[in-house]
């Protein structure tokens, strides 16, 4: 790109033409973020100056995630793509190097890593649920792709997958798209459920996340679909109004860990789950997706790749904030019960 | 109250006149909540699918937290109150009993513990930040005294007192009120907190939070006000856009353990931080104001008690959302770093 950033294009057909050249005068922007440690909480969190100024819901005929025109020079220089990955603009973290840890009680670091744009489709007003299962196997062929290479990038600790979706959870570039977080550090939820594993591994002998997974499948009550490879359920301790998780049946650490049946497999499931999710309240689906994959360094052999899909969505036209107990606590409270949430998700009619 | 539930005035004058009879007809709430455990992140979660139906922006001239006039027959039967605590009638938590926890992957107990709303002033169209110190002061009264109620309720593992504030924040009562939990667990930034001081006290000896607060003073950069009691400082590393703890400067584990100098000092620095806060944007706040205070059961004597106010507000007309990284992986980006957040709350003009 322009600005010395780089673009991969993941095409679907071997005759694909693309334009590799980016014809924009465009200034570097200087990253300068930081990571600084929370020694009360025991957790990392960036500091990114420079990212107040990030572009802020473009009118859609000047997209920058759209294919280039003659009146849209994009960020993509190409007139179409299937799927494309980039480095973000305004990246939270980015560089390479080293991560230096003084133990201090003000630990400061640099905000090393990467921050990656995964653009679905070349068509603005599509949604990733209206795509067939060939394009959302091409997304998680370039998830997995992206993931390798990050994991492979000193100073990333951990690689996430995700899509935001909705202006209600800010999202400021309507096209759909996701994003890739190489993090410098390992990100609390992660760390969390390492800890609950090991200490599970250490009392029983046994995997956490294998005897949580048989525990849902033999209840039946939270399970939403599931297929060969994979199964779908809402969790026994769900926190929003609408969550789904997805696991494969067979442990793996990570997306790179999947062959290609298995991701057939979760296209198809993930596809079926985000329709059914949009389905229950017939109602725009304000909705984050992560892939939550075992950390770069962890010596831990119990990381179990999975998705989580969640809607902060409660009820037609209503949204679940995030207020004092959740912000300030991390307590949550949920309106929905899960095996209700299961069976609206059930009764879904899903159309292929 | 007509329900059952129990109301509470705090009155500034001991010649206040107060209406104890609740003349409506007004059925009983069921509350069926329960807490299940999340044994990936070892974290509790409340499940109130009774919540569902709670009052939700109602017009001004039919406010429940209004005193009851001729036409409005409000939560608070008298025609006017300084400040007033009642039982939410849609509680996260209620009822009295023994949590009795059975370890298992799926466990599941009553929600047990009380919800309160407190009510600031009785005129709807005010602030907290508007009221003198001395309304204050009562605030700060009321959380104590109900602090040591909610303590003593067996099922009540930790007590917080908190403010929501604005629409954005998810708020449906614009009427100036906060809210207490007494929660039936630890919640999960109090549990981390915990560990970190444990760890802390056994590898140094020292009280974390004290060689935390001694740094920040020491440092200066990140101070925004002090007294003689109290110092408020943006974080070393903060995750909202403004954020401001306050700490005494003795160590106590609640509110319970504060003097009367410590609150009036508390009153009058919180009033500052807040009208700081206000200053910054010179915009409406949406905010949240958290009293963390030592769980009840607790044999950790490290606890120090704090009081965080943070503001998703990140510019003008612009408010953060918690998007994949945050929602997510609970791994937090910040656009303003805090340095220039605290410089920029000390140049606010504070009228008093």
């Amino acid at each position: 790109m322009a600005d010395g950033r780089e673009l991969i294009y993941f095409d679907e057909t071997p005759d694909a033409d693309r334009i590799l050249d980016d014809p924009r005068e465009l200034p570097a922007v200087i990253p300068g973020s930081r990571v600084r440690y929370d020694a009360l909480l025991d957790e990392w969190v960036g500091i990114a100056g420079h990212r107040q100024t990030r572009t802020y819901h473009p009118p859609a005929d000047a997209c920058p995630l759209c294919p280039s025109t003659a009146t849209n020079q994009s960020e993509i220089p190409s007139p179409d793509y299937d799927v494309v990955v980039f480095e973000n603009r305004f990246p939270s973290f980015a560089g390479i190097g080293p991560q230096v840890f003084d133990g201090g009680l003000f630990d400061s670091r640099p905000g090393t890593g990467r921050c990656e744009v995964v653009c679905f489709t070349s068509d603005h007003h599509s949604l990733l649920s209206n795509l067939p299962a060939s394009r959302m196997r091409t997304v998680i062929e370039a998830w997995a792709d992206r993931t390798a290479a990050l994991q492979a990038q000193d100073g990333v600790e951990q690689v996430f997958c995700f899509e935001n979706r909705g202006v209600e959870i800010g999202v400021t570039l309507a096209h759909p798209h996701g994003q890739i977080y190489g993090y410098p550090f390992v990100t609390p939820k992660t760390a969390a459920a390492i800890r609950s594993v090991r200490r599970y591994r250490e009392r029983t002998g046994g995997n956490l996340v294998g005897d949580l997974l048989a525990g849902e499948i033999a209840d039946g009550a939270r399970i939403v679909a599931v297929n060969e490879h994979w199964v779908a359920f809402v969790p026994f301790a769900a926190r929003w109004p609408i969550e789904v998780h997805l696991y494969p049946r067979i442990q793996v650490r990570d997306l790179t860990g999947l062959g290609g049946v298995e991701r057939d497999a979760l296209a198809e499931l993930y596809l079926d789950v985000i329709k059914r999710m949009e389905g229950v309240f017939d109602d725009n689906l304000p909705a984050i997706t992560g892939v939550h994959q075992a950390p770069v360094h962890t010596q831990d052999q119990d990381f179990w790749l999975h998705l989580e899909v969640l809607t902060i969505r409660r009820a037609q036209g209503k949204i679940k904030y995030l207020a004092g107990s959740e912000s300030a606590m991390g307590a949550f409270v949920n309106d929905i019960t899960p095996e209700t949430a299961a069976q609206r998700l059930r009764d879904v009619q899903v159309t292929r």
